[in-house]
């Protein structure tokens, strides 16, 4: 007998023990980070208060009720019986049952009505047929991701559960060592912005943090052949992490699936969604560019089924030792600063990945209270004395003017954005100006993966702000749907005629004018003095946006050394407008740090230039007398 | 055809260019880090001024040159002829032919009767039989170590050339990385003493320096299985490099072999004498207790068999990227800073090992002179703010004093030493104190392997200081063959006599009492109020040397809970004598980066305790200006 199948044993005996006589307990097994816990009395279990919560608290882990084979009512049946209880308004779309966990997926345009006040309608439905309803929400924008994601997910159901047993029985494993220490290894993004991943080690277990491309520099990935990462081979690691979906921490995941790693990646659900549309896009890119990628759209499938989705707040274990919780960091959907416990109170570390200190339109500000925390790894992008954003009301002032300047002009406004992230926050500045007459209603046409990224978004509103989420849910106002915004499907023709048409804002990608449909826009208005390029994010050195943002008036596209170049003289109005930024500036970092509960010991600044890590680094140590550090690729430091 | 072979065809073809026409150029070959060339035309070439230097600095690798097979006279010939040729009173003791190499051994009482003036007794040899002469000493006192390691690698010659050949193809494999960094890991003896060692690495090379044990701390063994270290194999490593042979940096070296190393170790020959004798002693010492030893008396020897012995200064090729210089370091006989140059001109960093600053009877002062430094690791046992230690000339007063009035009581003088180092600086303290009259001459008597480490060291004499050197070697006058040193080879019984008879000085181990043949002095002269036990080394805490020394004044011998167990009441005095240490104190730490030269950027403090290297980080920060650290074991600092 294995010892898993022993530490299995000895938890149903406890299991038993702590549930009332009146239910019986069928088995328990280990699902990922979750015990799952079979019985024929599941609705018992759910209804009576305290059951769960006990076992949760007694066994410290977190538990999964579900039914045994003979309490389910057959499929069929249990439909029929479903879609009867469910009132009509809630727009089902769909109902899926996983026999081997009991779960009747039911994908709905309004969850809230297939949930009932209180969960009355669940409560009915699982009285009924037995079955465990899951809620799973219609994107109210349709998304190809979304839906080829779970289409996904739902085609590999039966090596999705060997895959999670698998990693149960690895966090479950008994511990080995008598050692006793924590270390953090950097493998990236140290003086650098670019290419995020960190080892975190303990004597037990080994966790892999972000995974990213250095944009501008193919060939720099981070150190994976360091031995304190791969070089025990793939399966040395416990757990890959990723902060958020970004591809400078998420390009190179699937790489680790290449090499023959096959454990779990732990990310938001939102950013499991983004990470495979990113992915995809990088490899199409590559192969546009004539480079060869490093892996292959399997290894992003790869990634997807080996994806463990986490709530925020929610506590799990990943390795023996480990707990990772996430919570919010305010940067982009879905993206969370990740708390590690180690050990029994041994020691606590959490990673910032990318933060926005402040609320945006689009997000709430990112978490900074903790039970515990020892040591912050904290992002440094605008980290220098000197970087300093122009507050976003002010920008927002800017930028109206900006358009309202081209509209008087009877031209266009072109703005190059990242799909992710700016481009729905900028969506949502459009839309409220328009709407209070700041600026005139006129079309916003989407270019590029804005509108697939956009979808994703109200795919997941939980995650986003209050007042957003209450917009897209509750009220029908959900403002990515206002008609004013269209997406442009016609290629280059109908490229053509929005040129020719009246006046229009053009949101398109790619965000620094290194590729994609705004090399189309600048062909079609770069030589139109009437128009307007507005650059909203940052533009990096060496990049096409940033030449242009410094005046350079005459552009080559296409094949730039081939017979097919084409040079075009810009004559259109450059501006730049500030304060978009989906990242903390340097009072934002320093406030971030300031009000953190509990203010940690130490902290690692990072995804910054050198000189940019070294001054944040210093003032922290000068404003709050705390160890502060700016590490340099391949360092090891011990945290404990 | 290996990239080895194509090298070395390479390198045949370029000794051709630049050796003149009339020289023929038979083979090369790789031995370890030389290069090897055979030539029936050896002596012309030996005689020929400026062609090996030529070579050395065109191929930039330390040449060997050695004539073919054909061009050596039979060694029964050869072996009358040489007999012939040396001076008798050179007292030839023995001839040893090799002739894979071409090289006779001439062990000799007095090797410079067999060298002659300028090497000319040398030339006519090596004229008269082709073969290529090296002349050993014999020890003046005679050394079963030496003797036997030396015995030992003769009769694994084949095999040895296995290994050096092995050896010389790793170290000039092709680079095959095209990244850039150096990195430095600690294993062991940071925020402690004991466990020294550390691993530096670049992309293409490994490098284990020291692999000791912890006294009084078994368990704590270095940090081998960290990924930086053998989690890769152990052939992982591309070199093992020792400072010196104390057991607290050589103990677990022998451990390497047990887990499958086959590489190289590279230290002085005194070292690999002194490391042999003290690994052995390990294995006594631990089965004497009852503990498992980690490895056995045959890992010693595979130990002896790896080794690669460099001299001071000797610039060598360890691996394709890594050059080791060693430098006298002056703490005990071998003892050596290490200096490794990396890459062409890309990094320099020299470990300290153990030192001591200034001149001592025995030694010289450490080196603290290089072409570059970058990083240097220095050890900080006494690097505390109150560490400063009494002049050797007011310890030596204290010391006569002592035996002086002991002399006076008609006691014993009874001294606790470690039996490598200071030993031989006490016999040395003596024997001119007697000489002198300072002291009244009595017998000095040795016990435990004193008198076998001092044998070694008059092995060495070329590693000795200057003048202690010129008495051992031209004046006959070595003072530690002085009639007053008597070895105490009769046992309990032998001991029992010198007790009853006249005043005596007593040198024996341990030194911090904790076994060996003081246990039996103790018990001999414990309870007798006119003799005095002298303390000159450091007493570690929960030693029982440590607890007489606070004035502890019963102790008890034997099996100390059992019932063979022997309560001793001391009623001997008990004296402290300051000053003898091997290590450089807080002065002379500092002195030594003062002086230094190039003054290096940083320094990490390692080899002392947690408050003791912070104190010497902070004051060596202050003092100097440069960046230093008190690092943590298993950590891992980018050099470069």
């Amino acid at each position: 007998m294995s010892s898993a199948d022993e530490t299995l044993d000895r938890i149903k005996a406890q299991v038993e023990e702590e549930t009332p006589d009146d239910i019986e307990i069928d088995s328990v097994a280990f699902e990922g980070p979750e015990l799952v816990i079979y019985t024929p009395d599941a609705q018992t279990v759910a209804n009576r208060d305290g059951i769960v919560r006990n076992l949760a608290q007694t066994l410290r882990k977190r538990i999964n009720v579900r039914p045994t084979q003979e309490a389910l009512v057959p499929p069929n049946e249990a439909r029929a019986r479903i879609t009867q209880t469910i009132p009509e308004d809630a727009g089902v779309q769909n109902l899926d049952f996983d026999r081997q966990t009991g779960e009747v997926f039911i994908e709905a345009e309004k969850p809230g009505r297939v949930i009932g006040r209180h969960g009355a309608t669940l409560d009915d439905i699982s009285a009924s047929v037995g079955w465990t309803p899951e809620v799973v929400r219609t994107p109210p924008m349709e998304s190809s991701t979304v839906s080829n994601v779970r289409n996904y997910l739902k085609q590999e159901r039966e090596e999705r559960r060997d895959i999670l047993q698998r990693v149960g029985r690895q966090i479950n494993r008994p511990t080995t060592s008598d050692e006793d220490w924590v270390r953090l290894t950097t493998l990236g993004c140290c003086r650098e912005v670019g290419r995020a991943a960190f080892i975190l080690s303990t004597p037990e277990s080994r966790i892999l943090i972000d995974c990213g491309d250095k944009p501008g520099a193919e060939g720099e990935v981070p150190y994976l052949q360091a031995p304190e990462a791969l070089a025990a081979g793939p399966n040395s690691l416990d757990a890959v992490v990723l902060t958020h979906a970004h591809l400078d921490h998420s390009a190179l995941i699937p790489i680790l699936f290449k090499y023959g790693y096959d454990g779990p990646i732990y990310t938001t659900a939102p950013t499991r969604d983004l990470m495979g549309l990113l992915q995809l896009d990088y490899l199409d890119v590559a192969s546009k560019e004539g480079r060869t990628p490093p892996y292959e759209s399997q290894q992003v499938r790869d990634a997807l089924k080996h994806t463990i989705p986490l709530e925020f707040g929610n506590v799990t274990d990943i390795a023996p030792d480990i707990k990772l919780t996430m919570h919010n960091a305010g940067h982009i959907l879905g993206s969370a600063v990740c708390h590690f416990h180690i050990g029994e109170g041994r020691y606590n570390v959490a990673f910032s990945g990318d933060i926005h200190y402040k609320d945006t339109r689009l997000l709430d500000g990112a978490v900074n209270d903790f039970p515990r925390v020892e040591t912050l790894v904290l992002e440094s992008t605008y980290g220098g004395k000197n970087d300093y954003q122009t507050d976003q009301s002010d920008s927002e002032r800017v930028l109206r003017d900006v358009i309202n300047e081209a509209y008087e002009n009877d031209g266009k406004i072109l703005i190059p954005a990242f799909a992710v992230g700016r481009s729905q926050e900028l969506m949502l500045v459009l839309e409220e100006a328009m709407r209070k007459g700041d600026i005139p209603t006129m079309p916003v046409y989407l270019d590029g993966m804005i509108r697939e990224a956009t979808a994703i978004h109200t795919a997941y509103p939980e995650y986003l702000r209050d007042d957003l989420r209450q917009r897209i849910l509750y009220e029908d106002e959900n403002p990515f749907l206002a008609e004013q915004f269209e997406q442009v499907d016609g290629g280059d023709e109908m490229r053509q005629d929005i040129a020719d048409d009246e006046p229009a804002i053009i949101l398109t990608t790619s965000g620094m004018v290194t590729g994609g449909p705004v090399m189309s826009w600048l062909r079609l208005l770069g030589s139109d003095p009437d128009s307007t390029m507005a650059f909203v994010g940052y533009q990096a050195e060496g990049t096409l946006g940033r030449q242009i943002q410094r005046g350079q008036n005459e552009i080559t596209l296409g094949d730039t050394s081939g017979p097919r170049a084409e040079r075009v003289s810009l004559r259109l109005n450059v501006e730049t407008v500030d304060g978009f930024s989906g990242h903390a500036d340097r009072q934002g970092l320093e406030s971030f740090v300031e009000t953190m509960h509990p203010r940690p010991e130490k902290i690692l600044c990072v995804h910054g230039d050198a000189s940019t890590t070294n001054q944040l680094s210093s003032a922290l140590y000068q404003k709050f007398n705390m160890r502060t550090h700016n590490p340099k690729n391949l360092e090891t430091f011990r945290l404990s």
